[in-house]
């Protein structure tokens, strides 16, 4: 009874819901990851030590996985490159594409080149170069949740970048409200999107989802997300943070070459989740058409650094814990779910709900 | 972080599920079982390998478990109550009500005590009791799925029955249609109920499930399955599988006393499902309300004896694939869930989606 292997590089939640939605497809789930309290370590029996910068580490995945695919964009490209020819592994995502993706300045000059919508922004080679205020200073690489993101209203007396090419800047964008839209595609270029949500930033970090989401344009921005997905030959899911202008435009605040915090509502409100999907299309498989089985939420429970956090299993919702070793303040440590008449009604419903909880 | 500690014993398809929405919940999911091919000990980094009926390979997972529960009824009482009062481990079920519901005729009786309906049935003490046809001869433990089970339309030539003290006989029931519900109890004496559904058998082995069904009689019979769950302070879920008679009447034909296939669908269709919920009962957590999301089949993939099953992994439906070693035929080797407008139409879809599986 040979299944096939997917190889997960790295142990965190997301690594984590997709082994889990793994085994209900019957594939065998291999992680590679540093320790095994990491989360995804935890749900198969097929964990493997290691560190993701390590090409011996990453041989002992490679030597099972069919297809190796990744939960971060930040990996090193170099390492994934020499290590797949090494050992000629099936990566969901080539080095060079990850590359381009993991810099907000090639992410940012990708998407201008592919013509999608995106903020206006400049590459900062010294701090005079900052001259027009307000502005968002983005660390070029391993940003993410707001970590490495500073926005600057006015002049600011003193500025501190440790490495000023190591950051770009960005144009302010004063919007209504943040959106956000996850695609996946196959080798086959075939492409499904997931609906349009709308997502709350508290802190720079996503505290809850609503959806479905309409939107006038978001057909034509599928268009464009669609050539511009055949264009780098991309596998996986691929989501898009969005900006709604207070003109009603959308515009392309960041991308993550991944499955994604925006998406984990899929999980109970979609007849496919994104982490099926991805690995669907890691595996070259036709992709489904996704539908919707019921307006929805999804609330982040964040942690608050206590050492007791009480969960209260049995309150109303979909809870997915991660199953982290320590609640650090500020950190994903699961998320709930929940399906109601309306989005409205389900974020109202979930607002209540996620207070029972003592995270 | 102490999250609570639940020890299955057993490592099949059961005790798989429950272990994954284990995951959810944030709990810590110990597995004892033979061997690491078994479909629970793949989804799980915490697995023991052990015999159910060894005392000393019980202590290896009591020592972690604040409850260990039952995927499947037929463990040794015996052993249980030993090694429980050993290491004093709680149990979802007292070994006594187990060893009550595990022999049919204690079972039978056990209903009839309780004024529970089901149909007339008598002990067989030699093959010369069994006097009138068509008569249901079953075996008193250890059978499922049809095995140990005979009916008999008229006196056959000879009768081969090892022992016939291990058995019972049944009135032979002309059913309308099969039907299903599950109820679930915890330690605070609530009770939920899951819908009632019907079941499709086919060589004695659940083929198909769709709900949610109505029915006249079913309030009353919630009403008497309550006092019976009260009365034998069970806990956890427990299936009750029903003859609609030709009257109209609902009859218990066997109860598990256990999460149960004819449940399965729960896992997509509502907004707890039966793994879920078990494992609240188990940890004494109120028992929330159980809706149903929308109308919904289950349709079970049957090993046909194959090396090499081929799952169309893209097929629309909610797969669970069980992971297991060996396709035996008539092996139940996982089920699909859908869900449509109402239980006929996601049945009839689901039927054509089987067929893409060749299992």
């Amino acid at each position: 009874m040979k299944m096939k292997t997917i190889g997960i590089l790295g142990g965190g939640q997301l690594a984590r819901m997709m082994a889990l939605k793994g085994h209900n497809l019957g594939l065998n789930i291999h992680i590679l990851s540093p320790t095994p309290k990491d989360p995804a370590a935890q749900v198969t029996s097929q964990w493997h030590k290691g560190e993701l910068n390590s090409v011996k580490d990453l041989k002992s995945l490679y030597y099972f996985a069919d297809i190796v695919t990744f939960e971060s964009e930040f990996l090193d490209p170099v390492i994934l490159k020499k290590s797949q020819q090494k050992f000629k592994t099936e990566f969901s995502i080539s080095p060079s594409v990850l590359s381009n993706l993991q810099d907000r300045l090639s992410q940012k000059s990708l998407l201008e080149k592919h013509k999608l919508p995106t903020s206006a922004f400049y590459q900062i080679k010294s701090k005079a170069d900052i001259k027009e205020y307000p502005v968002v200073i983005k660390q070029r690489r391993f940003g993410y949740d707001g970590y490495g993101t500073l926005i600057l209203k006015t002049k600011p007396k003193s500025l501190k970048l440790d490495s000023p090419t190591g950051y770009i800047a960005e144009s302010f964008v004063p919007f209504k409200r943040e959106l956000a839209i996850t695609a996946v595609r196959n080798k086959k270029k075939q492409i499904q999107f997931f609906p349009l949500v709308e997502s709350f930033q508290q802190d720079s970090k996503c505290l809850w989802v609503k959806g479905p989401i309409k939107h006038a344009k978001i057909n034509a921005l599928k268009t464009k997300i669609s050539k511009f997905l055949d264009s780098i030959q991309y596998i996986g899911c691929m989501a898009f943070e969005l900006f709604e202008t207070q003109q009603g435009e959308l515009l392309i605040n960041e991308i993550a070459p991944r499955v994604h915090n925006s998406a984990h509502y899929s999980l109970e409100g979609c007849n496919w989740d994104q982490f099926s999907m991805h690995l669907l299309a890691c595996l070259n498989c036709d992709l489904p058409e996704i539908k919707v089985i019921s307006p929805f939420a999804m609330y982040n429970l964040i942690g608050s650094g206590t050492k007791a956090p009480k969960l209260k299993v049995d309150a109303d919702g979909f809870l997915h814990w991660y199953g982290k070793d320590k609640n650090r303040k500020g950190r994903k440590m699961g998320h709930i779910n929940y399906l109601d008449s309306s989005p409205d009604k389900a974020l109202k419903q979930l607002s209540k709900i996620i207070k029972e909880h003592s995270v």
